[in-house]
């Protein structure tokens, strides 16, 4: 956007100091801060005309020294190394959601995967102050970068593995699979395959016992869960390894996939082979990634671990940290809950 | 993980104060600070003892009193409204990388699209003395819903309206658009088509122009940009415009796309009209979005918009502006790349 006039060079101005305050008001700096620390003695109309010149002036008090006597700083940090934020910011959107009304703002950090960045920027939060730490990241079975242990402010660990003894929050990631699992047999479908991740990943096998547990249940047959990678390519092998035989009474009628990316390639390579979905077979994925699974075709089923909530949880038990009321350690878990699109089709008549 | 033991509570640990330091090595609270500040008159093994204390007590100096005596917080702030971070977390990720070499860390505040709540969380950040901000968001022509005008810190714009007589960083749209119609120039596509976004968002027509002008520059026809939204499903609807008539040597033998979610929806819809892509027709996307354009079939070529290497110049901008070098206001465009992939074939023999 050019203009005809040569704008003023933009240069950093420094913050307004109290002595600047009392030198404007003209009285000392003592009189300054008592004045707009509600303290000392003097007029009604000395203090109000103080405070209308730090007011004026764009004076602000050093909120740090003040947060330190009431030992609060209405700030949370929140570490994450979850770099794209598909896990971190529907959390951190919980956690604020959680503490705005108490005015409480939330920082977050990335921390990343190195140890010495991770220690410096936690540095900086407890420098700051902040009255507490949410740490999270992209894996529940995996540690931040990061030493937590004996930091002296309270620690809520979310979706990421806490330190012993701490407070935990993850996903029940059975109870999504079971959601799953359950509304495929709500539905009228019986030959259940299940789709997920690498087995590096603890919830790969946490889901895939509650497949198990479920299809067993009820007394139907067990599939071994095929694994593989969390991508859309991968649910296009899982599709010729499901589909490829000869006997189409040895398909199965439903398939339970690890995440949504895995979901959209199943439906894709089902689509490509003239198999309908929802009509001949059910698809639901896991973590309801709005994004993919309202553009697969048809909309995607899909279990939502419910991040926000989880953030809005983790919140709240760090403020109640924060007040000084104890908590239970260990990690408790939140259900999710299952998003259905048209993924699965209607029930049966 | 139940244990025998019960664990105990978790509750909120208070700082060790100075207080605590000085009573512990049996020294004032004054020469307690001198000691840790390197000012005072006293024994070496003195302010040796003093530390030594502090260290195994664990006290963090006030470090906010400390940087407002050297006038410097290393710490920046990022606000954002883009809850999805699509954007702003490789912004992030770029103003991180250069500024923690300095020391510095940046906390991301997400102000969402409320004024209110946006104005809390400045003021947080203005309490915290943030050296500077970093202002960014989802989209180039749109303000964030507060006001960074008259902070009195140095603020810097990235990826979103600045304000005027600000510094402002953008991605150069109407650069990367070129990059991408004269990439197809090169392979010997001449049957252009461009599938955009909105007409509400000011990119969609910087684009455009630049395919406009590139196709001119070359004597080519140019055909009118369809514009719909930045979705897989307005690819597929596009598809069907471009590529429904009878007679096939009207059809584009190439589309450049305005995202990526829109260039994946061609790339399906091409395929299941039996149209080979690049075979038949080259498509490029706009964003650069890995985890879309991997994903494609075939994988997509993209324009990135370099977002890192804006954050980057744009932590850059902001540290010299901290440091009291004036910056030249106005916006700055910063050159976008292509990235190519498998989706526009290889240039003619």
């Amino acid at each position: 956007m050019p203009s005809d006039a040569e704008p003023a060079p933009v240069s950093a101005k420094t913050p307004v100091t109290l002595r600047e305050v009392a030198a404007t008001a003209g009285v000392s700096v003592a009189t300054a801060s008592k004045a707009l620390n509600g303290q000392g003695r003097m007029t009604a109309e000395t203090r109000e005309r103080i405070r209308e010149t730090a007011r004026l002036l764009g004076f602000r008090p050093n909120s740090l020294a003040q947060s330190l006597l009431r030992k609060r700083s209405f700030t949370v940090g929140l570490l994450t190394n979850d770099t794209y934020g598909r896990f971190s910011l529907p959390l951190m959107a919980g956690v604020s959601d959680a503490l705005v009304d108490k005015g409480v703002s939330v920082f977050l950090c990335n921390v990343e995967d190195d140890q010495r960045l991770g220690q410096l920027h936690v540095e900086a939060m407890l420098d700051k102050r902040v009255d507490g730490i949410v740490a999270t990241g992209k894996r529940i079975d995996r540690h931040l970068p990061v030493d937590l242990s004996d930091l002296r402010i309270p620690v809520v660990y979310a979706f990421t593995q806490p330190d012993p003894g701490a407070v935990g929050l993850v996903s029940d990631d059975a109870g999504g699979a079971r959601l799953a699992v359950e509304h495929f047999l709500r539905l009228g479908r019986r030959r259940i395959a299940h789709v997920s991740g690498p087995a590096s990943f603890a919830v790969v096998h946490t889901r895939a016992e509650a497949y198990r547990d479920v299809l067993k249940e009820n007394g139907l047959a067990v599939n071994e869960p095929l694994l593989g990678a969390w991508s859309e390519g991968w649910g296009h092998e899982a599709v010729a390894k499901l589909f490829g035989s000869a006997g189409r009474e040895g398909w199965p009628d439903a398939v339970f996939c690890g995440n949504d990316q895995i979901a959209r390639g199943v439906i894709d390579a089902l689509r490509e082979r003239g198999i309908s979905v929802p009509d001949d077979v059910g698809v639901i994925g896991f973590d309801n990634w709005e994004i993919v699974a309202e553009a697969t075709r048809p909309p995607l089923t899909s279990v939502d671990m419910n991040l926000s909530t989880l953030g809005r949880e983790a919140g709240l038990a760090l403020l109640s940290l924060v007040d000084g009321q104890p908590a239970a350690p260990g990690i408790r878990k939140l259900p999710c809950r299952l998003v259905v699109r048209q993924s699965c089709g209607s029930p049966p008549e």
